[in-house]
């Protein structure tokens, strides 16, 4: 199969898919060989695949003058070709985050403006040169920084990114028969100055490591690892489906995290529990890397019998009680300026906590109470179909209507009874009903939906403190 | 926790486990630091844990005069510490196997001696001194020859060799650990000049590759490879549990080999598929090792339309029907000399095939013949309990009696009139009941064992062919 071939058969159920009279391809061009043979390729396949090919470069204001002659290179090229060309500015030493390499930085960045300049059609195919050796060196990078099963996997050549789909038609060839291609052609292609300089580690690993490995090991040292990578990437597909149904059999979303019943999660196979908890970790926070060594600590965590708690990275926590493992932010904060947490809605039936509390909530509906609430952690409500129970912060000003009391009390002043701490305040969980307020758990209870003969549904709400 | 606890809460579980008033715990010495250094702790736990020890060197015949000077250096020290000691001798030249390297015989062989001492005992617990550093040098070895996740999944504790078990109480401590151990207690031990060689690839890796890895990449390199070992080690497990069960469903073990049903095998996903294949492939012959290529042209066959055949090595074959894909040795040989494949009973209820001559056979009871054979490769008979039918190679001067003819008839008179190539005569399949032959399949019922209205049990046998 020729290249052209090759990147055809990879593009075209996706062109056809897309349906438009006017397919949009985007692809990325450096200037450099592999962009450059793709853009060839696509320049040509363009006529008979029938869509609209757009090239974008991307400056990222390194390397001065040779920067601006590859975007040159790549300007003219477009020109020549009759190509929508798309230039796109960014600022690598300006964005760097906290801990990024600057060829991080230069990566996400890279990929943001790509995205940007996506975002202004409905949908469209972005198109990435990356080749066999670029994933033979991701693997390799990978391996030697530590890695679980699913950093061997292998690139896909094709995922979604947004509402777009991302393809790498080129990553079943080997970057020799890319320079042959470009060089039968006849295509002009520039040489980033940065690939030689070895303190950047993928140099190393491309100059240095993987032709000591070819020579000194095995000749065919990047077939082996793109075999590898392939068999992983179809396992860790399987065994995330299969962790993910699990997952979803055994944790509840809360308002504030996450919850996992640790008895459902110890009864599976040590290596899905591994899973699920990377997967609910992953799912409260995408931006965070976890490792292993937190993925570890939360196992042991969850098999400990005593009840514990720890601190993740990123303001995350974590704490068991008797049944379930907790996972939720600290320090999280609603959304609006008024509350430290956001009000929410008490289903009849549900199971929740707060998690600066240490409290895990459950209410159920019962038909009358079974026997009169032993403390102020436990109470009973008259409630009717309509109504709305919620549970809210603490305002300065809250006041209560105490059973067994005339009159009104301030909140303020049972906490100060109750010995409250006062930064703690601001985030006490309060029952209310509308303005009313029902319940200052552990504290008091409003005079207000008793339950008697006549009530129909009874909600019983308990704090696990 | 100090090595000796480390070895003490390893090897602790399986002594008690014994049970045996006089648990033999063998360790294999060569002389170098690790096998002493494991063997002195275990010198000192015999009396705590209670077991006999017993060491044994294994001499390979390799290395002149400094391979006596191990020997006897290892002998000395049992016999300082009293310490029962076996010396085994292996040539490991002379039995070299073709394609096998110096290292891999050595190997080999000294299991096969270690094991043969074990053997000596009712049951023991062999002992290596593999460690941390062995591991990782192993993963390294596998990735860079090109390996499936089973290959990087690292060695495990404890194992069963026969019906001995094999403990490895070292794995989690590093070389460095032990060399320290050996400094402090002031133990002798031998260097093996061979471990200098960089001839060898193991020597390279130790002694080249990682020190460059360490410098150059991860400082902690040796770390990354043993988590991401241990990940795979669980994982691997967990997919191997369930590709097995997928693999009872789905396959059949016939007499000369094994039976996949193709649709029950392409509606798992491609992750099982490809280990289900795998499991098959090691069950059938856990001698070779079977590569990557091999079970991805399987998946192929499978996958395919057509009915196709293909060669594997070790004169093992493949070839798919319809329905099944049939792997089997086509050249396999009975057990007798009499004949070139083994006799086999006939199950009421079975199926299976005669891979030479790309036949597939389904016998069943039915009440009444559904309808009259269309073919002579259907048969009905009547059968009674106590009947065992039996499928048994042609011999010269086999005779059948022919349904609607008198008298007898010699079957090599049906094959040449029936154009049968000589050469396939002799794997030709005839069902017999004791000396009597009842169907030459293809060519010949006899008039023996009819159905009539008073028949019991009536026998089907389709041949598809």
């Amino acid at each position: 199969m020729s290249i052209e071939e090759k990147v055809a058969a990879v593009l075209a159920p996706w062109v056809h898919v897309a349906k438009q009279a006017d397919v949009v391809v985007l692809i990325g061009v450096s200037g450099g060989v592999d962009s450059m043979v793709l853009f060839d390729v696509l320049e040509h396949l363009r006529h008979t695949l029938v869509f609209r090919l757009v090239a974008c470069h991307v400056h990222h204001g390194l390397r001065g003058t040779e920067a601006d002659r590859d975007a040159r290179a790549v300007q003219n090229f477009a020109l020549q070709r009759h190509v929508e060309f798309r230039m796109m500015h960014v600022d690598v030493l300006q964005n760097r985050l906290p801990g990024e390499s600057e060829e991080m930085a230069a990566r996400r960045l890279r990929y943001e403006a790509l995205k940007n300049v996506a975002d202004e059609y409905e949908s469209c195919i972005l198109v990435t040169a990356h080749h066999a050796n670029d994933q033979v060196e991701t693997m390799l990078d990978r391996i030697l920084r530590g890695t679980g099963p699913s950093g061997l996997r292998a690139m896909r050549e094709v995922r979604p990114i947004g509402r777009h789909i991302l393809v790498r038609p080129l990553l079943t060839l080997y970057k020799n028969d890319l320079i042959q291609y470009a060089r039968t052609r006849n295509l002009p292609f520039v040489e980033d100055s940065s690939n030689a300089d070895l303190r950047y580690r993928r140099n190393r690993i491309r100059r240095e490591l993987l032709p000591y490995l070819r020579t000194s090991f095995n000749p065919k040292v990047d077939h082996a690892l793109l075999q590898l990578g392939r068999i992983v990437a179809d396992e860790d597909q399987y065994l995330t489906g299969v962790a993910r149904e699990h997952m979803l059999a055994c944790t509840r979303r809360t308002h504030d995290g996450t919850l996992i019943a640790r008895e459902d999660l110890l009864r599976l196979p040590i290596a899905l529990q591994r899973r699920v908890i990377k997967l609910v970790l992953e799912g409260i926070d995408e931006s965070v890397t976890w490792q292993y060594a937190e993925i570890e600590n939360l196992l042991e965590l969850v098999r400990s019998e005593k009840t514990r708690r720890m601190m993740l990275p990123h303001d995350w926590m974590v704490f068991t009680t008797v049944d379930f493992l907790h996972i939720g932010r600290f320090a999280s904060r609603g959304d609006s300026e008024e509350f430290p947490w956001n009000p929410f809605p008490l289903d009849w039936s549900s199971f929740f906590s707060f998690l600066r509390f240490h409290w895990q909530v459950e209410a159920k509906v019962v038909k009358r109470p079974i026997a009169y609430p032993t403390s102020h952690f436990e109470a009973f409500f008259a409630r009717s179909r309509e109504e709305c129970f919620i549970f809210r912060p603490w305002r300065v000003g809250d006041r209560i209507e105490p059973l067994g009391m005339k009159g009104s009390k301030l909140v303020s002043d049972l906490f100060t009874e109750g010995k409250v701490e006062r930064v703690l305040r601001p985030y006490y969980p309060l029952l209310t009903l509308g303005d009313e307020i029902l319940w200052v758990p552990g504290l008091c209870r409003s005079r207000s939906h008793l339950v008697d003969s006549k009530t129909e549904f009874v909600q019983q709400i308990v704090f696990r403190v």
